[in-house]
């Protein structure tokens, strides 16, 4: 079976970075496929200092254990500064080749302005470089903060759509890319 | 007198990116400006919630004012995954236009393999974001482990060519862009 | 006088990115800079074939000396396939250090969707390359096709101000940079 | 059988790009996939003018429907002024969804300075855009004047390898995701 591993770069504690990973995580569910989300908020992670182990942090150990097993990743992050949150590549730099390579990732970005490409072209770039694959489908949600209504549902059906696809695509390529039904 | 804060993304004991970020501000202050270093590895800084207030946290305040009331900065990251550092992209976050704003900016990154513009782009288009002004010339350190000799000076006379170009210009553009002597 | 040189990456007849380009030059010259549009669909260059001369070919020479001779530039394009236009780049490509270095310039992005910033960054990246400043102030107009009235005037007064500042940040730090008044 | 197309955005005499394409397409069908090399110096195609229909321009056709028809695509480049030639982000332009979509596609650029990720950036965000898939394996060939031997054949060893992991990952790949054989 299918196992995905999905991870937020926000810690906010009502982060709509979060909101749109678990509605992709569902949708993925909902396909087939097993996920597993690393609230990044319940976990105690430290800065990376390009060291490979962080004995005292044993969730650095968990997080790349859960990476290690996993077929494929959603990412999601919100848009800082037209980037990819510092909390996210963080998490990425605590891993490399070992939990990446091979790998196939969907991604997902939250902005309180227009929505933009920034941040999705960071990851996407930063999961080649570990040898990863990303699928073409991805989301941009802008001016998120009217996006999902108050049981978290997004309000436009066109971006549920989205999500859809997006779900669709990941777990069915990542059946073909990693020959896993 | 033009006033230059410098900040390196890496935590690592022997860090490269502290070593590169030494020289140029070295050549920097030669040319008569101020530069006050911040050493991440010497702060406790919070990862990025999104907020705005750390209050358990002097250190952002500290930070937030170093670089506000500079004309501009020298930032020196590890290229981590093709890519700036989670930590640098981290402490970015903790700022914004307030810091940033109308400042003039010089780029290093030091890798591991060959040279490459990655970091520097991202660096690039994050202070973009935050409406600073990036000078044209930029470094890139390829092949960081044997650059320096034991008392941190460049091996590469071209190398340490493109340092006195980097502090020239920025200096001379800073002083330009701010109207400062 | 600062002199600035104008040009768009789009050869369509009611080319928006020329619409754009047009305005902002208007901009421009009313705040005292001298303004010369190089309208590429009225110009006849060859596709870049490395080299440095197209004797058969007039327009090379006459934009390699327009831009020679300016202080700054505005460059605008199309968003194609989430980039510059290969019209552009090409354009782009027929000069080199001799023409862009130490030059500011000032970036515009079309897109017939929502706005996105990765044209402008790649014109950013490229100009940067060539070691051209690019002022922070750019601006991409989305959905661009309801933009302007019939007259040519940007329909949306937010907007307006952006070509507003985007002139006057323009001008006022090509001065500062090229110390021309 | 995996059928690839494979251009290069050179339109120099002895283009490297052009050997480096051909290296790589030897590899594609030494693995038992079919591989048409469109050489962009013996077609004409005219400027992208934002139109669909080029009758004038037999081989815009021609481009369309080689592409149309493959599973995948070998995109190779001079990265010139730090991205993409604009003479095959012209070529891009030409073609859209209705090529590329899905399709799968191996990235290689070459430059006379030091290799360097930003054309190959470029070309992984365009193909994006245009809903392909480019494999992880990228190759980036610097100094490349000195790369080739009197008989075309690269002189790094450990390049040549990667040019079999390009082709290695191309071809394979290709099948999982196209379902083809």
């Amino acid at each position: 079976m299918v196992r995905i591993v999905a991870i937020a770069g926000s810690l906010r504690p009502d982060s709509y970075s979060q909101m749109a990973l678990e509605l992709a995580a569902q949708r993925v569910e909902a396909l087939g496929a097993e996920v597993e989300i690393l609230d990044l908020r319940q976990m105690k992670l430290p800065f990376c200092d390009g060291g490979k182990e962080y004995p005292d942090y044993p969730d650095v150990k968990r997080m790349q254990d859960a990476v290690s097993s996993a077929d494929g990743l959603i990412l999601a992050t919100p848009e800082y500064h037209g980037s990819v949150s510092g909390v996210l590549k963080n998490a990425l730099d605590l891993m490399s080749f070992d939990q990446f390579s091979g790998k196939v990732a969907g991604l997902i970005s939250v902005l309180g302005g227009q929505p933009n490409s920034n941040a999705l072209n960071d990851m996407r770039l930063i999961l080649r470089w570990v040898h990863a694959w990303c699928i073409p489908e991805q989301v941009a949600i802008g001016q998120v903060w009217k996006a999902f209504n108050a049981e978290g549902k997004l309000l436009d059906d066109k971006l549920s759509q989205r999500f859809d696809e997006f779900a669709q695509s990941l777990v069915e390529n990542t059946r073909k890319l990693r020959g896993v039904s």
